[in-house]
């Protein structure tokens, strides 16, 4: 029996995530994917935006959610299980200004049925990185026979 | 000193929503603001779905965001102050299929700084709502002068 | 095969939940068990308040984690499965001053592996019951054998 | 104008929790507190356990509620203004087994109004530190005349 190696998996939640339809209309890039760590990104445009030209709350909110369930999903076998966005928390801590969004998702504790992730997500304003988001989030992991 | 009658701020939140780049890029809609209420909705397309045709998780973070901050906006006078959101939890109870995404969000406490909203996200799936995402939000009020 | 009638459950859930050390030495009520809502309680004394004479927070989340908890535990056969607070959010709406302070904790949706369970908790002042805090819970169901 | 040195400061916040009343009835300790970071902790012992002899959640709540709003508190000038918990979310992430239960409280990002708090909950089992539980507090800064 062998073990899939991790760059086929990375490269298999890589191809789910720029699948999205919705991801495709945000136009995300999927910066890194590693064992446990997943970053994402997008670059501001005015399709991104809210009424004072900062990244729309959703827009973050969406970086959180696709981050932190792929960080979940390295940690499983895919070819037995998947993972699902149970619930987070997200904390909207400074104005998201600046030309580009990252979201960084790390976890936290990886479970049998369940897996804290936690997110941390940035503006780049003159080439610096500002933090504007803290999240936290439960991940459930399905047996493919059940999902 | 006259009070701005309701229907005039409604329609003046309405175009704030409305007016939002992401907003017509997700091609959502107000359905209804009243006191306390907001409701939003949008409609199935491929560019509002993830991998399994489901509505992303990231489209109903956004209504999520969008309504709860709406709802607390109707509590406050815009002359004087505005909204932001603080923080949000969000729990993703079933799978968000069907063919239009609703969102209604409701006060349950409004504060003179800090304003907690509830938020119900339903799918309609052959004519009937099914519930999909329940969230808990916290709105923040700031003075225009020091916002 | 017979199923356990209802009573006999919560009895159960009762028993557990008034065997806790923690729940002695907060000295709260179990006021009742019904399918998918238990309400919880205890009186005001001095060695359940904060510095300022109102409830300790501790004391809210602590009402709010064992009533969510038991809540969802309504909904499972307990010969097979055990439920464990897998994570909740709390607000803090109001001081909570008063004589007595209630949780009320209802299941939202009843899922296989995990129950959303949320939770309002109240003060009673001068008769009247006071909002002061919203809860909203995930609950996760674990198989016995796998516990 | 002089400024009340840290010392002085750290020291009201430690009267203030271990004057509580529930801070005794828990019979919990203020470990440190330093700018920005407080760590609070407990002792096993049958009164804070559940049915199944673990910490109760209860008491990890209490000490995150705690340790998140003193930490938030370390960040402001308590003549002028005080701290109060708006909100926190918990994830309890494994069995809160061991003799001793550790909170370290952390401030993410202090604001004028708001202030988020990352908060990291320890069980010691046989000498090591085992991560139980990972909590985000927003706290509300008040003005003292306001609150």
């Amino acid at each position: 029996m062998t073990e899939i190696p991790f760059e086929a998996r990375a490269a298999a939640i890589r191809n789910t995530l720029e699948g999205q339809g919705f991801t495709r209309l945000v136009d995300a890039e999927v910066v890194s994917i590693e064992p446990g760590v997943v970053i994402m990104a997008l670059d501001r445009r005015p399709e991104v935006l809210q009424q004072n030209g900062l990244f729309h709350g959703g827009v973050v909110a969406y970086l959180v959610d696709n981050a932190t369930t792929a960080a979940a999903g390295t940690m499983i076998d895919r070819t037995k299980r998947s993972v699902i966005t149970a619930e987070y928390k997200i904390n909207l801590v400074a104005p998201s200004s600046g030309d580009r969004l990252t979201c960084r998702a790390e976890v936290v504790r990886p479970g049998r049925s369940l897996t804290v992730v936690e997110a941390k997500v940035f503006c780049r304003i003159d080439g610096a990185e500002k933090l504007v988001a803290v999240a936290l989030a439960t991940i459930a992991n399905l047996d493919l026979k059940t999902a």
